[in-house]
């Protein structure tokens, strides 16, 4: 644990603190999956028994559950590097769903990914377990990882890091011979959006709450509020002013990458060009290529609603803070939005209505509804969502964090009249594992 | 009902029996789907609560459903002019996951198409839905498929039909500004292996089991037994003999349309011109341009793994017999086989080993498996797979008949500390509707 941190803050410049969190993030997630395997709903076992006298003709006994894709292709994110990297939830989840994994060390942090990598190769030597089920791939450029994706032993696909690169990935998978699933997590906005109430209630505090979440880590977050909504009037100006001194000098932080900060400059600097675009407030000037210059700009809704370059995820501590007249301007902006991983409202006791109102709005638009937070912070549990319609994700379908992600690497086969002794034991009469299964469409939790 | 069978006879050339049975399956599959809304499980409603004294930080409440992905495209297919059309499988799973319904009437029954769709809009009329839930299109060619698939609205597909028109809708799916999920059922072969103990014991009823699966519908299923597996010996030529016989004259069937009785000769005779293929039998010359002859072809398994046309379903009442050295000869052949929807093994009970050793290769390489049964006859349940590693399926991670087929077109929704009052039924405190959700991880019945 304290080799990998150490090394992960020499090739991240992320701070010790918060990768000795990643570790925890990172076990606690293997734990759960451990969990989700023992409590065996991951089978998805479902028995319709045969009915021998039913007319006009007798019903065949079928059985169902679900198995391994196969192999599976990781590419890790550059902002975690461990808890969505070499050991993150990609492979996790792989392994969990009985899949070998291939990661492809992310090169911004290959000392990390090979620590990791020797960790696992430590631990399948433990247990026993066949050397094939993990592998790391260390190569230059995206060459290898194209060549990783077409492999024809490959079967599925997990990818978490920029649009362009993840778009390349789901190409190259779509064109195979046998095209194969990609589970890419792309890029988000994360709408914020401040009701009337909350924010004639407590503008100051929402802004030093939003400069916090958009400068943590650099920005660099995949959930980072990069859109904050909201009607015009007294509320605003307090919270854009505020806010505006909150980023105003901001010291800023060390990026993960000279590549990611120079990314980050340029899209900045062409948002910031886009008509109607006003910078309200910037960080303190950089002292060294690899810092990230916080920053805060507004736009109106309708200078908004009519370019969608201003949708483009800056990927750093930036954010554009949008002008509406009224709530119902403030949906028509919602609804011109690309899909995203988040959408957030903040609210007051007498904004209940209108929050309702959104709501169907903010699910169509994205895989968590948050109230009262921020988007920063995933928790990894049961019910958690990371996930979202294109182009947040290539695939609404399901979700990178949380137990659910076991789902993405697993297909279901029907076993008709098989016998009890051949069956696997998930389907067997006895339910030698205990686990849950639906007989005849009716949950029974063995 | 009476009607709509009549119609379906004139347009299909099927009995009134098969369609009367057909009319069963189409209600019994909107009741089943009625059932699974009622039990609840398909909200995928899960529950995190809150932890406020977790340390070092306090949990968030998170919460878990799923919504309807938007609305769907259907192509319906020409062999269940009503199971598999307009009111079909696709239909029934997408309007039960809350999804509004486009069908694209299939050319091969416009009559039955515009039947089913007033049934429907009457339907709806009576239960009060907006119109806007089902809308049925008509249109030659394959542009208005194509410009169905990439209308914006569109959020999903479901087809049912070649694979190179399913290839078509794959790739124009792929290719919008925002890709969807296309559920596509192509093409399958459907592997029968018959074990060398079933083989010894009952070989000519065997082949008459299998001659009457294959002639079924002239042979218009997709999961007729394409292949039939076998080690060669006595048991081998009795089956042969037997089955040959069984094809030798006879009489064949009408087919749905002449263009599938000119493409049926087409592929036959491709398949009959590869090298190493012998024709065991031929069905009686038939008298019409639209009568489909039964055949029945023989190659070695050296040949059938050399040369991968031999795998292309010829979609009528013909099936290649492969013959093996042995049962290691079997399982390479096996293995050398594209995805398939259904594989099917007979055995005595002598066999129970090499069956045992041939599970994992044919769930590899199928969605069903079934024992000492014949693939055609889909039973329509909780439990059954009808679907399949590609090109058997565009997507192996779900099915196209019964009640798992809602799955394709929801995705899952997380809400973080969203009030009781604004959140889902499903999801509120109280669990208003009594349905099963994950507490925690763990199931609760509700």
């Amino acid at each position: 644990g304290e080799a990998l941190v150490q090394r992960a803050r020499l090739e991240t410049g992320l701070s010790a603190a918060r990768l000795t969190g990643e570790v925890a993030r990172t076990t606690g997630q293997l734990r759960m999956f451990a969990e989700v395997l023992g409590e065996g709903s991951w089978h998805g076992a479902r028995i319709d028994p045969a009915q021998p006298d039913r007319a006009p003709q007798p019903r065949v006994d079928i059985r169902q559950r679900r198995i391994p894709l196969g192999p599976v292709a990781v590419f890790g994110a550059s902002n975690f590097p461990l808890a969505f990297s070499v050991l993150g939830g990609d492979t996790a989840s792989a392994l969990a769903a009985g899949c070998p994994v291939v990661v492809k060390a992310h090169e911004a942090h290959l000392g990390t990914s090979e620590l990791a990598a020797r960790a696992i190769r430590a631990a399948i030597a433990d247990t026993g377990l066949p050397e094939g089920v993990f592998s790391l791939l260390v190569g230059a450029g995206h060459d290898t990882g194209t060549r990783l994706v077409t492999d024809p032993r490959i079967q599925a696909v997990g990818f978490t890091g920029s649009r362009r690169a993840g778009r390349a990935l789901v190409r190259a998978a779509a064109e195979r011979p046998v095209p194969i699933p990609v589970y890419a997590e792309m890029s988000s906005v994360n709408p914020v959006v401040l009701l009337p109430g909350a924010l004639a209630e407590r503008p100051e505090e929402l802004a030093d709450a939003f400069a916090e979440s958009l400068v943590l880590g650099a920005g660099q977050f995949c959930t980072n509020p990069g859109l904050v909504l909201a009607v015009e009037g007294d509320g605003f100006d307090a919270f854009a002013a505020r806010a505006a001194g909150a980023i105003d000098g901001n010291a800023g932080g060390t990026m993960l990458t000279t590549g990611i900060a120079e990314s980050y400059r340029r899209e900045t600097e062409a948002v910031g060009a886009r008509p109607g675009v006003r910078v309200l407030a910037r960080g303190a000037q950089p002292d060294t290529a690899s810092a990230g210059r916080s920053l805060l700009m507004a736009v109106d809704g309708d200078d908004f609603r009519a370019d969608p370059e201003l949708q483009r995820e800056m990927f750093g501590a930036a954010s554009l803070l949008i002008r509406c007249r009224d709530l119902k301007h403030v949906t028509e902006v919602l609804e011109a939005l690309e899909g995203q991983l988040t959408a957030t409202v903040h609210t007051a006791d007498t904004d209940l209505d209108a929050a309702r109102a959104l709501l169907p709005v903010l699910e169509r638009r994205a895989g968590r509804v948050l109230f009262n937070g921020w988007p920063t912070g995933v928790e990894v549990g049961h019910a958690m969502v990371h996930g979202g319609p294109y182009p947040a994700t290539s695939d609404a379908r399901t979700t990178s964090v949380g137990s659910l992600a076991i789902e993405r690497f697993l297909r279901p086969v029907a076993y008709q009249n098989v016998p009890d002794a051949l069956l696997p034991p998930p389907l067997q009469d006895a339910n030698p594992y205990r686990i849950p299964r639906r007989i005849d469409g009716r949950l029974d939790l063995g």
